[in-house]
C-alpha cells in the first residue's frame, strides 16, 4: 500500500492542495469539471456564490506577487469568504519556529484556508504536515517545486480548446529548469495522459536528466513545435540572465522567442499560452502574444474559476469532515 | 455632429467618468440629484445598499493618496461591490505596453471598474479608451488635468446651501495652474451656469490666458472676494514653493491667505470651501477653517456619496448595455 | 460625586473601551458572559453575524502590529462591517492638529469605530475626547499605559479554566515597568476581586513604587510562582536588553525564565499564559509554551471574542443613542 496522500482524506477528497504528483486522473478531471462551473459565475450580474460565506482565508505570502495574489483574493470573495492578507517579510521566517508560531497563532483565530506562496521549495507541505485539523492550505507558488493551480488552470484551457489530451501534442518552451510552473504541468499532461509532450529549451534551462519528466527533449524551436496542437512559453526570469545560464535577452529571443514564422510548423489550429506577465520581445514577439492563436487572457480568466473550484472542494472536504466528526 | 463622447452610451448615459468638460447640464444635475439619494444611505444605521453587489472595482492608485483611495474605497464598499486596492508603483509603468498588459490581466478576470489616480494628465482618458467593453473607469485626478469626482461634490455642497447656480458669484483662490480641481471646478460652474465666477491668485499661479477659463482674474484677495457667495481656497502644493513660482508659506498667507477679516467683504452668508487636506495658515488660519462659513467636512461627507452616484450610474449603464446584448 | 467616565454614556453603558481603570466589576463581568456568546460563533460553518452590518470599523495603527491589527480587522468582519484600515506613519502625526484634521474627515466619511494603537500613552483617550458623537474608539494599545482587550481576554482565559476570581492566586512574571498588558492585567484582577496577585521582576524593570500596584511583589521565580493558579509571562521587549536595563537574553532566562522544573512549586493545575509572540528560551522554554498547562493559544481565540464582544456593545450603546435621539 502506497502513503497517503497528505492532500486527500480517507475517501480520497481533496483537503490540500500543493501539487499535481499523485493526484488520480478522476479527481483532476473532477477539478476541471467543477471549474467548468465556476466559469459562469463571472458572467453573471452578480458575481458571487455564497459557498464559503463566513469563512477566513488567509493569504501567506512569503515571495510577493500582486497578480497571483489577487487572483486568490478575488476567488475568494467571489466565493464570499473573508479575505486576510499577512505580507511576511522572509526575515521573521528564518527560523522554522516563528512560521509555527504564526501558523499556530493564525489558526488560534479559527483561519480555515491558508494560501501559500514561498521561495523555498515544500514550504506549503511542510505548512500542510503541521497545519490543525480542518485547516486547508493551497500552494500558490512554492521555489522550483509547483504550482498546481497555474497547472491546472492551463490544463483546462488546453481542454477547452482542444478536448481530449490522448490526441494532443503539446510543446513546452523555455527555462524548463527553473520552472514549478512548468513541473506542474508536466506531472499534469502525464496523468491526463496527453498524447506526445515535448520540451524545448536551451541545455543550460534543462534538468540533469530530462527525459526522466515524460518528455522529448528539443534544442531547436521549430522542429519542436512542428505539428503542435498547444505551445506553451515558460516566463523568463530576467535574473537569470546576469549568471551564466543565457548570453542575453536579444540571443534567447533569436533562438528560442517566438514568432509567427516559427509558429509556422506548429498546426494551423495551435494555441499559444503563457502564464504570465510576459516579456515581450524575450519570451514572444507581440504579433504572437496578441494574435489570434493566443489564449494568454483567457488563462487568466480561467485562473479565477479554478481558484474558486480548488477552494471549494477543499472548504467542502473540511465541512463534511467535522460534521463526521461532530455525528460521531 | 461633434465625435462623440467617449463618457458616455448611444443615448447619452455615463459610462466613463473622466472629466466634467463635454458634460451636458442636464447629465451635471442627473448626477446632483442622484447624490442627494446617496447621502442618506451614510445616516441609515446599515450604511450600505445592495447596487453594486458582485461588482469587482479595482483601485489603481499610481499616484498615492490614502484619503482619495478611502472614499473610493468606503463607496465601492456602501454600494456592496468587492475592492481591490492594487499600488501601482510608477516605475512599473514607464512602458505604456506593461500598463495595457496590466488592465487586460484585470479585465481578463472581470474587473467592473478602474478607479484611477495617476500623475500624468489624460492617463485615465487613455485607459478608457483601450479598456474591454463593459469596464468602466472613473478618473481619481490625472495630472493638472481633472478630478471630475472632486468638482462635482463641490457642485454638489454649493448647491445644498445657495440653490440655484445662476445667482451666485463664486470665487477661487490659489494655484490655478497646477490645479485640476479648479479646472473641474471651472468647467462644471460654466455648464450649470454660475452668474459670476473669478479666479484670484498671484500671476506666477495663473496659466498663460486666464480669460479663457471663462472667470474674472483677480490679483488682490480682498477685492476678488468681495460680494462672493462662495469662496473656494485650493490647496498649495508645497514643492511649488521650493521653486520660483512663491517667495514662501509665510509670504502667500500673508497675500492670500484667508482670515476672517479679509473675508468680511465677502457676503455675510458665504460659504468657506476647500478639497482638503488643508495646510493651516497658509492657505486659510485655523479660525476660518473651523468657523461658521466653512463647509469644508461636508465636503468630504458629499464627496461619498456624489463617488457613490457616479459608480452606480456607470454601472447600471454598463449592466442596460449588456443586458441589451445578450437580447441581441 | 466623580467626573463622568468618558468611556460610559449616562445610563453606565461602554461607548467607547479605553481602559479598565475605573470600569465596574458588573461591567467587567458582563463582557466577560457577552464572550462567552461570541466564543461559539468561531465555531459556527458560517463565521459571521450580523450585529454591525453597514457599519464602518477604521483601524488607526499609529504604532505597527499585524497580529493585533489581524485580531481586530477579524472580530470586526466577523461581526459583518466593513474594515479600512490605515497606516499612519508617525510623521505625519507629529502634529495634534493634523491628527484632529485626520479624525474630523474621518468621522466625515461616517466611519463608526476607531480602533487606534499609539506609542503614547493616552493617544485613545485623547482621540475619544475629540471625537464626534456616535463613534467610539477602542483602544488596542497605548504606550505604556492600557490594552484593555488583551486584559479583557486573559480574565476572560482565566475565569473560563479557573471560575471564581476571589480563590485566586495570579502571578505576572516579567518586565512591568514597561508593560501595558500588565497594567490592563491588574486593573481587571483588582475589580474582579482576585484572592491574591503577584508581580516578579527584577529591580529593574518594576515601577518606582510597586506596592501601589495592589500586588505582592517578588524578586525569585520559584517564590513567586508557589501555589499560584495562574502564571502570565510578560513579553520582553528585546529592544530593552541593549540598554542598562537587562544584563542579556541568556542572563534573563536563567533568573525569570519558566521551565518545568520551576513551575513545579506552582499548583498542579496551574495555567500558563502569555500575550504573545512568545521569545522562546527568554521568557519559557518551549517544554512550557508548547505544554499541557499552556494556554496561550486559547488566549488568542478568546481574543477575537473578546474584541467582537467590545465592538458590539460599543455599536449597541450608539445606535441606542442615536435613536433616543432621534425621538427627541
Amino acid at each position: 500500500m502506497p502513503p497517503p496522500n497528505i492532500q486527500l482524506d480517507d475517501q480520497g477528497h481533496l483537503k490540500h492542495f500543493l501539487t499535481l504528483e499523485g493526484l488520480s486522473r478522476e479527481l483532476l478531471i473532477k477539478i476541471l469539471d467543477k471549474t467548468e462551473g465556476f466559469l459562469g459565475v463571472a458572467r453573471q450580474a452578480v458575481k458571487k456564490v455564497p459557498l464559503c460565506r463566513g469563512k477566513t482565508v488567509a493569504n501567506l505570502f512569503f515571495e510577493t506577487s500582486t497578480r497571483t495574489r489577487t487572483t486568490f483574493e478575488l476567488a475568494a470573495k467571489r466565493l464570499s469568504a473573508d479575505v486576510l492578507t499577512l505580507n511576511i517579510a522572509a526575515s521573521s521566517t528564518s527560523k522554522g519556529e516563528t512560521l509555527l508560531d504564526t501558523l499556530r497563532n493564525l489558526e488560534a483565530m479559527h483561519v480555515d484556508m491558508f494560501v501559500v506562496r514561498h521561495a523555498e521549495s515544500g514550504a506549503a507541505h511542510f505548512i500542510a504536515q503541521h497545519v490543525a485539523p480542518g485547516v486547508s492550505v493551497i500552494n500558490a507558488g512554492d521555489g522550483r517545486h509547483s504550482h498546481p493551480t497555474q497547472g491546472m488552470l492551463d490544463m483546462f484551457t488546453i481542454r477547452r480548446h482542444k478536448g481530449d489530451f490522448g490526441r494532443l501534442t503539446v510543446a513546452i518552451v523555455g527555462d524548463i529548469l527553473h520552472s514549478r510552473v512548468a513541473r506542474s504541468q508536466l506531472a499534469a499532461l502525464r496523468t491526463l495522459g496527453a498524447g506526445e509532450v515535448r520540451i524545448i529549451a536551451p541545455r543550460t534551462l534543462l534538468p540533469a536528466e530530462p527525459e526522466s519528466l515524460g518528455a522529448r527533449v528539443y534544442h531547436d524551436l521549430r522542429e519542436g513545435v512542428r505539428d503542435a496542437d498547444v505551445v506553451i512559453m515558460l516566463r523568463l526570469q530576467r535574473e537569470r540572465m546576469r549568471g551564466a545560464m543565457l548570453p542575453s535577452e536579444h540571443e534567447y529571443f533569436q533562438l528560442f522567442g517566438l514568432t509567427e514564422e516559427r509558429l509556422a510548423t506548429a498546426k494551423p489550429d495551435a494555441i499559444v499560452m503563457h502564464p504570465g506577465p510576459i516579456n515581450r520581445g524575450v519570451e514572444m514577439d507581440s504579433q504572437v502574444a496578441d494574435g489570434p492563436r493566443s489564449v494568454i487572457l483567457e488563462q487568466v480568466s480561467n485562473g479565477i474559476a479554478v481558484r474558486m473550484a480548488v477552494m471549494a472542494l477543499c472548504i467542502g472536504t473540511q465541512n463534511r469532515l467535522s460534521q463526521a466528526k461532530a455525528h460521531d
